[in-house]
């Protein structure tokens, strides 16, 4: 595991061993740190040459709006994250990103990636993996969404956001500070406030985990993966792959 | 527009525009085509180290498989598209991958990668492109479960589907063959084959669309866009960016 302070680097450096070389490309590929306060909508559906952003501090969500106003949460950006790399590649935004809390971003210097490419190809290939999870966990999502319950789309989310704060250095494996208000949990996972409200009883009850005053506690890890069939190997969270 | 044959190079090709550089370097990455017989699964969920392939001739489609046995559908992939790329790169599968019909493949050489991003950056960057247009696929898949209702959800994987085969030179804006079946198209759309039979006759009786004997034909794609409020833009064919 790398032991760097920045979240990005932390988390590639979980699929790529980065040396010195790279640490500063990735480092150079970023401009300076800036504020953006909770609740500011930073990219917006289908706008055109928007900026991308590595997220260095706070909460930020992705969502599309349909026709009729109902809103999918996508998925929710935290720390070591990209923000909009994907669709800066795609040229028009597929979704919109909100800042949940207060968030610290840099911008990502898009006209370099080329030349950064060329000098340090394996952090080419730490992005493509970086993508590749990425993916993985809509995909997981999507699942939830077409195929599991209520309670088990809820408990897998909760596992799975646990396990990608963990990897950035953030909560332990049975706590985890969630700033996320019920109307965008419920808009991730596809239900109605009210129906989370009574999931999130109902898994408080059953001693499963408590999501409460901003934080999320797993009171039994075992029970709660069993549950929803949730398989950490998704996160590709084992020993580095690429030395 | 990328004029070569290789259906991944025309696809790479509307995004990056392809030298002779690439192009060979594209090649040189791809070993020997090989036959796979319709109904072969090709990668497991959970295998390790498996191969990743790019589909020159031929459907397939990527699944996960629950606990209690129901299935979700999470991609098709037609030629152009890679096979596994992203499990790779995750190095356990999170998903399963079966040919529809008889599939025609090169094998990636995944250990050349990083050499292949070092002499040709530009290839780099369209293949993080191409990934992202795969996870815009998925996170529309993801909507359309989460919030479409059965028939919004059914046109827009139709009209999408038709648009991903004509960027690869088949079919046209009309009309394109489609070898799914009713049970493959009903656990990607996350409905039942009978309830996706009854949206299949109301679309045909409303004069929108018919899939009869592999063939998909829009008989008002205006019509049905607005229905769907389907928008071209996500799947990024728009002329070439990066030139």
């Amino acid at each position: 595991m790398q032991q760097s302070l920045d979240p990005l680097a932390r988390k590639l450096g979980a699929f790529v061993t980065l040396g010195e070389r790279e640490t500063k490309a990735l480092e150079a590929l970023q401009g300076p740190r800036t504020l953006i306060a909770a609740g500011k909508e930073i990219v917006y559906e289908g706008q055109q040459q928007h900026a991308a952003y590595v997220v260095a501090d706070g909460w930020a969500c992705s969502y599309k709006e349909l026709q009729d106003g109902a809103r999918q949460v996508i998925d929710i950006q935290i720390p070591g994250d990209f923000l909009g790399l994907r669709s800066f590649l795609l040229r028009r935004s597929d979704q919109s990103f909100t800042t949940l809390t207060d968030v610290v971003v840099t911008k990502i210097a898009t006209d370099r990636l080329v030349d950064t490419f060329h000098a340090v190809p394996r952090l080419a290939v730490a992005l493509l993996w970086a993508a590749s999870r990425d993916e993985a966990m809509v995909v997981e999502h999507l699942v939830s969404v077409g195929r599991r319950d209520a309670v088990a789309r809820t408990v897998h989310f909760l596992l799975e956001l646990g396990a990608k704060l963990k990897l950035v250095g953030h909560g332990s494996a049975t706590e985890f500070p969630c700033p996320l208000s019920q109307s965008v949990l419920a808009d991730a996972l596809g239900i109605t406030s009210i129906h989370l409200n009574r999931v999130l009883r109902q898994l408080r009850e059953s001693e499963l985990l408590i999501f409460r005053d901003g934080w999320v506690t797993f009171l039994d890890r075992e029970r709660l993966a069993a549950l929803t069939g949730f398989d950490y190997s998704y996160l590709d969270l084992e020993t580095t792959a690429l030395r």
